[in-house]
Formats: structure tokens, C-alpha cells, sequence
């Protein structure tokens, strides 16, 4: 079975989205989206992905010279799922939309919990989203936490985490937005990534703050974490050895900002210089008691993009062993 | 009594805490040292402190038109007490020539505790420094922590604290190093900060972390706090409201990001546009159940200047009450 899925935005994600499931075998682009005749409708065009457009803009994207397919609600006929990545908060009506065409969808993170009932992690929470109708892959920053806290609570409990979330100001792609020289603290108070982490890990008592600050690379994270028992650094870096997504790194090695870990990434010959793995430094990590330190680099515009097509297998039902679909999604992708 | 002080090293610290010293009426500037001939040696000669240079230098200072009183060696002999503000790190050489020259002197936090084997903060242990010759003030960032959490734990009790500082990339008046465009963590894990407090606020449980950011102008720190019992936000407001050198700001005022605090400084009038209070949001901060969550910014150039004054004061007994201490540096330098 090959499931049908569009893309409705082919924006920062939907693109990567739609290039991670032309890799699969089992998944394959019936169409993607796009509301104005932009250079990332051309490049649509120029891979050869069918464009549909929004109802009455025809003629803008025929004057820019670019190839059409039809309306975004001609896509729907053509899908199994839509993978939906237009801007966050326009959730409720998207979903109705979906709803009318009898259509299953995947939301990204900046919708709200509520919106799906669902929210979805490949390692801790795949079945969770089994058969299911509307499902939400958490954001980058959630995403990032959940892959280095499931496995810990899992092999060695967590007893309570406090992080702090350095967010990039913009993407990289972005000009329009700030801090440029400044720190600018996140005011909702705590924030809410604990409370979405929450969503995939009901039980982790876990409370987070975030500040945005004047650069466009990565986000990274200061974690401290309580752990139920005393463990030794090393059986830590053990069970992240084996946790997929999850990269260890040392700062000492020329890796001491989020400038070098980018760099990496392209010399690694990734996709796009993305980093789909979860980046923790091996040095910049300690255990004092039962009290476990570490920081790590969340490259936001592409870890999320794994998780939607092991989302997909999920509800889809096309897959029923998380791991399989997890190792499937990397070697596609070559991640690790 | 008039306490005559010299400053070793008239750079960002040494600078403002001659203007400080400057204010008071229990002491006097008897000379300022500076190793080469830059603008600040001409900014002493203009605001006419003394300048004493390092033996060897006389020459070049005169050849760029500089007027010098004489050798490092011969400011020691009229003052009492120095205040080094030389760079971090040559502490031990610094403590051995002041030795040599039977002074007090006041170290900054770029020095270790065990220096001194004693370290300073104003509200919290002003009589450790009681007729002391060797004191260390704390750093720009342990001074913060101390500033808000001191009278948290004398009123309610703190069992514990996570914090991590974001630390600004470089001083204003630097250009040569970054991050320029990332995030940089600091590797040493747990940061030094907490440890730092603890030489002031002995018995307190405190894990720290911090992160370098491209931005020139303050740290923030976010706080995260297990208090003994269960208060009210409003509660820990009203200490923080009368706990000298905090100020309670609101982000929705128009102060969202340390940008517009430092404007906020301008427009107060503040010299150099300083603030030598903590800043704490009043709309970024929470309690829920006994759990506190708050953000501060700290000013890195100047939230010590005022601490070296009292410091002054408690290492040469001419004020035995921390308070009025306070109140006088307060009034003299128009803090608050």
C-alpha cells in the first residue's frame, strides 16, 4: 500500500515533509499547496510536485509562470492524508476543512493539544496516534526534549525537570523579526513546553521557561534534571548511544557553538545542512548525585520532519512496530 | 574619616567605581592605574584623578600627551585600601605586591573565592567583611542571584534553586569576540555561579547552568525556585519591593526585552546609562504551589559598583549597619 498524502503549505516544513516522504516506499506526494506564486512555488514546480492553489489565485501563479494543477480542494480528492503545515493558529478551520473531505491529518506544533487529542512522539507515544483521525507532532522544541527525557525515564526514572528553552530569534530563511541585540525573555510564565511535553509524557513533572535571543541557527536547551536513583555519567551517554534521533557531540572537538554543530551538518553532506537528530554535547553534560546537567541543540527547522512520516505510518496503520518505522525513516533519510 | 582609595586598573569596572567613590563624603580617590596610554588614561587626567602607570611605561604615556603622577608602586604608598580592577586571574600576583605595601584591597569576580576566603555581598553578609584586608565582591551575575534570592530565603525559605544565566556575548565597548550568530554553551557543568553564591549564602541549594548569546548589552537569568512553603506571586513581590538594588518592572509597559530596559536606564537619567539595580518582570514571573518561575536582567557593567562602596566600608568599620551603608551609596548614586 502506498499512501496518498499532500502537503497543504509548502513552506519551512512542508517542503522538508514532502522530500522526506518521496524517499519512502511506502508514501508518496500527491500534491502540495501553496497561497502565492512565491519562489518556493517554482521550486515545486521544478520537483516536479503537483501545485495546487488557493481558490481565485489561479491567475497569479499563471501570470508568474507557474504550472498549476488546480485548488487546494482538488488536492483533497487526490489524498489519503494531508500533512498540514500552513502557519500556526488557523488550526480550527483547516481541521474542518479536512473534516468536510473526510480527509486524516497531521498538525505541527504550533497548533494547540486540544485541536487533535492527539500529540505524537515516534519513540515514546507512536500508538497513541493508531488509526487515528487528527493527530499533532509536537514542536521542535517539545520534540527535543522527548527524545532525550523519554529514554531516561524510561531506563532510569525522572523524579522532576527544570529546563530552560534559548530560542533562535527567527529561522534562517527569516529577516523580519528580532531580538537583534537583546535577550527577550518569554513572559508567559512557566512556559508552555513543559505542559507539552506533558501531552506525549502525561506523567513527567517537568517546568520550563524560555528566552529568545539575536540569532537564527539552532534553539538549545539547559536541562536539569532529578533523577529517581544515583547513576553515573556514563550510564547516561549509554542509554543516548542508543536512543535514536539522539546525537552525541563534544564541544571539545571544535563543536562549541551552534555555528560549528550547522557546519557539521553540512560536512556531514546532510539534506539542506539539516540536523535531524537531537544534538547533546558529551562535554557540556555531568551527574552530581542524582542530579543530571546537560544542554542540547534543537535544529528547528527539521527535527519534527522524521516524526510526521513515522506520524503517518501510525495513522495510516501501514506500520505497527514503532521501531521499524523509525529505523525506516532514518535510513531513508540518513539520519545517523 | 576619609578613606583614601586608589583603583588598580581603570577599565569598565574601575571606572565607575571612581565615579562611585567619588560621591561619597567618608572617602576620596587618591589615584587611578593604567598600563597603557589609551583614551581612558586621558579620561582620568580630564576628570583629574591622579595617574599612576606601570614602572617602565612613564614614556609613553608622556609621548601621547598623558600627565602621570607616577608608578603603580608610588600610588600604593598614599592610599589605604585599593580596589583591583585589574583583569581576572592575576589575582595571586596582585595580592602578593598589596601585601608587600601593607593595603586592603577589594577583588571582583573574575577572581576566586579562595583568594580572599572571603566574599561580598551588602544585604546578605556585610559583616563577614568586617575590618578584613582581603575581600572579594561577588560577579555581575552572582551578585544577582544573591540580590533576589537572600531576601527570599531570610522571609520564606528556599530549598532549592535552578538557574541559568544567558549571558551577553561581550561588554558594549567590545568588538572582538561572539558569538556572532549562535548559541553557545558554557561546558563546564554545573556552572560556576552556583558555587559562587554559596561563598556568600552559605547553606543555600542551588544548581546553575548558562549559555553565551550574541548581544552586548545585559544577562537575564531564569530562575527557577522550590520555596519551603506555598505564597502568593504577590507575596514575593512585596519583598522583592523593599529589598534595595531590585527593580520590578513590566514587559507589557513597553519593556519586553533588555533592549528597552537599557533605554528605560537613558531615560531615567541613569550615569553612563547604567543600571545598578536587578531588573525582575513583574508580569514574567509565578508561583505555582510552593515552585517560583522568574527572569532578571542584570546589569553586567555596573550592578557591582555600588557593592565595592559598601565593601569599602565594611573592610575599613567607618559604617557598622548594612543598611545605612546601603541607603548612603543608594542616595549618593541616585539608585532608585
Amino acid at each position: 500500500m502506498v499512501v496518498k498524502v499532500a502537503i497543504n503549505g509548502y513552506g519551512t516544513i512542508g517542503k522538508s515533509v514532502a522530500d522526506a516522504v518521496t524517499l519512502q516506499d511506502d508514501m508518496k506526494i500527491v500534491g502540495v499547496s501553496k497561497t502565492r506564486p512565491t519562489f518556493e512555488a517554482q521550486i515545486a514546480n521544478s520537483k516536479g510536485f503537483p501545485l495546487y492553489v488557493l481558490a481565485g489565485n489561479e491567475k497569479k501563479f499563471e501570470s508568474a509562470g507557474i504550472k498549476i494543477k488546480g485548488t487546494i480542494d482538488d488536492m483533497f480528492k487526490e489524498a489519503e492524508i494531508v500533512v498540514d503545515c500552513t502557519p500556526g493558529d488557523f488550526g480550527d478551520q483547516e481541521k474542518a476543512n479536512y473534516t468536510k473531505a473526510n480527509l486524516k491529518a497531521i498538525f505541527q506544533g504550533g497548533e494547540d493539544h486540544e485541536l487533535t487529542g492527539t500529540s505524537f512522539n515516534a519513540l515514546a507515544n507512536y500508538k497513541e496516534a493508531w488509526g487515528k483521525q487528527f493527530v499533532r507532532v509536537v514542536s521542535c522544541n517539545t520534540s527535543g526534549l522527548i527524545r532525550t527525557l523519554f529514554p531516561l525515564d524510561r531506563d532510569i526514572g525522572i523524579e522532576r525537570v527544570n529546563a530552560v528553552m534559548i530560542r533562535r530569534a527567527v529561522d534562517p530563511r527569516d529577516s523580519k523579526k528580532g531580538p537583534v541585540n537583546a535577550i527577550k525573555p518569554v513572559l508567559e510564565i512557566p512556559s508552555h513546553h513543559g505542559p507539552d511535553v506533558q501531552t506525549v509524557m502525561h506523567n513527567l513533572k517537568i517546568s520550563t521557561m524560555a528566552v529568545a535571543v539575536p540569532t537564527t541557527l539552532m534553539h538549545v536547551h539547559s536541562v536539569i534534571v532529578d533523577l529517581k536513583k544515583e547513576v553515573k555519567k556514563e550510564d547516561v551517554l549509554k542509554i543516548w548511544e542508543s536512543t535514536p534521533r539522539v546525537m552525541l557531540i563534544d564541544g571539545a572537538k571544535g563543536l562549541p557553538s551552534t555555528a560549528e554543530v550547522m557546519e557539521y551538518a553540512r560536512d556531514l553532506g546532510h539534506t539542506r545542512g539539516d540536523f535531524n537528530s537531537i544534538i547533546v554535547w558529551r562535554d557540556g553534560m555531568n551527574v552530581v548525585g542524582k542530579t543530571l546537567y546537560y544542554y542540547q541543540a534543537i535544529h528547528q527547522e527539521s527535527d519534527v520532519i522524521p516524526e510526521n512520516i513515522d506520524c503517518i505510518r501510525s495513522m495510516m496503520k501501514t506500520e505497527a512496530d514503532n521501531t521499524k518505522s523509525i529505523q525506516k525513516t532514518e535510513k531513508t533519510m540518513g539520519i545517523k
